[in-house]
């Protein structure tokens, strides 16, 4: 398809589009003549990607390329390929300061934590995963503003997440390729978590009238 | 306890406090002389939960003046107290905007949804609801930027978030009175629903190096 082609498909003004081919968020077109590209569906799936990250997670432009130069690195394997792009991703909650002294304690109870869990990959990859260090840094704040920080009262939510995070992936496995399912990992994660969130506090209010009335 | 103890115990500075009681977030301490007050524990944890607030939630002074206002309302039953606090917080996701026609068609999925959990309490209150009108905005951003968002495929998430909901509450009843219980609620939203959605992707990243292998 032309580029008008895929401004129409993707909802895209051209000149929007090609900001994005130029700073290298999406790969050019396939050149028929000396003006004219051609464009496919990988041009429309990934633009939708690139407006999903910019646009609605407010990804900055060099944070973005970082997480599509991990989608489509080929020498990684599908963990790590769908793990470096969600890593790449700005994270949840305050940033890590591994120099505190809480931190370290608060890593140890974690660290039980997935021991008992059975975690041993998560275990293994450790504070190398952003997700790790969120929930330390998390605990760390918590127990910094006075409330309780017992990381033994996260065990029942992590077993949920568990069987969460198994439907997260059966519905990644749909998409054909790899590459696809990063895409897809990456979306979820910026369009699809807040909507989660949403889900669990019409959930609460649902468990709430039901314990307490409507009233 | 006075003023510096008070400052002591909560960790802010005596200005910050001052701040917090001009604005009303704090109720004034019990006047001993005329230049004396006294403050007891009532006043340390609701300076925790206004620092957890303005500091960490980023909350508006005035939105933080909201949230505890509905805290403290007797008037209302515990379900309406937990809520309103609730919505009285910033919501996840993009604004609703019920004048587009997609709203309506999405709010309509949502409702079958509700129906088919047997979610009465939420389907009865429905759009009154700010975590429900997230969840069908949410739904009319995805269609927008191209991706299927079939309620459907929310089904089983929403089962999960239902025991995790129980959970939610089982914790909120450890707490001996409502205002408390509301006061937990609200602090837990700001600190904890971060720290669940690390934990989300701590339990994919665990997933994913079960299926896959870690490299």
């Amino acid at each position: 398809m032309r580029l008008g082609e895929l401004s129409a498909r993707s909802g895209l003004s051209t000149a929007t589009i090609k900001f994005y081919l130029r700073e290298g968020l999406v790969p050019p077109g396939r050149r028929v003549t000396a003006t004219r590209a051609e464009y496919d569906e990988e041009h429309v799936r990934r633009l939708r990607l690139v407006r999903a990250l910019i646009q609605v997670g407010r990804v900055p432009v060099a944070t973005a390329r970082e997480v599509l130069a991990h989608i489509d690195d080929e020498s990684l394997g599908r963990t790590m390929r769908l793990g470096a792009a969600l890593w790449a991703l700005p994270q949840h909650g305050p940033e890590p300061e591994p120099d505190d002294p809480e931190w370290a304690r608060a890593a140890a109870e974690l660290d039980g934590l997935l021991e008992r869990l059975g975690w041993s990959s998560a275990r293994e990859i450790g504070a190398l995963s952003p997700a790790y260090r969120a929930v330390v840094s998390g605990a760390v704040l918590l127990r910094r503003l006075g409330y309780p920080a017992d990381t033994e009262q996260l065990e029942p939510y992590a077993r949920k997440m568990m069987e969460v995070a198994g439907l997260d992936l059966d519905a990644l496995e749909e998409y054909p390729t790899t590459a696809e399912q990063a895409e897809a990992a990456v979306s979820a994660a910026v369009l699809v978590e807040p909507l989660l969130m949403s889900v669990r506090r019409l959930a609460q209010e649902e468990e709430s009238a039901r314990r307490y009335g409507i009233s």
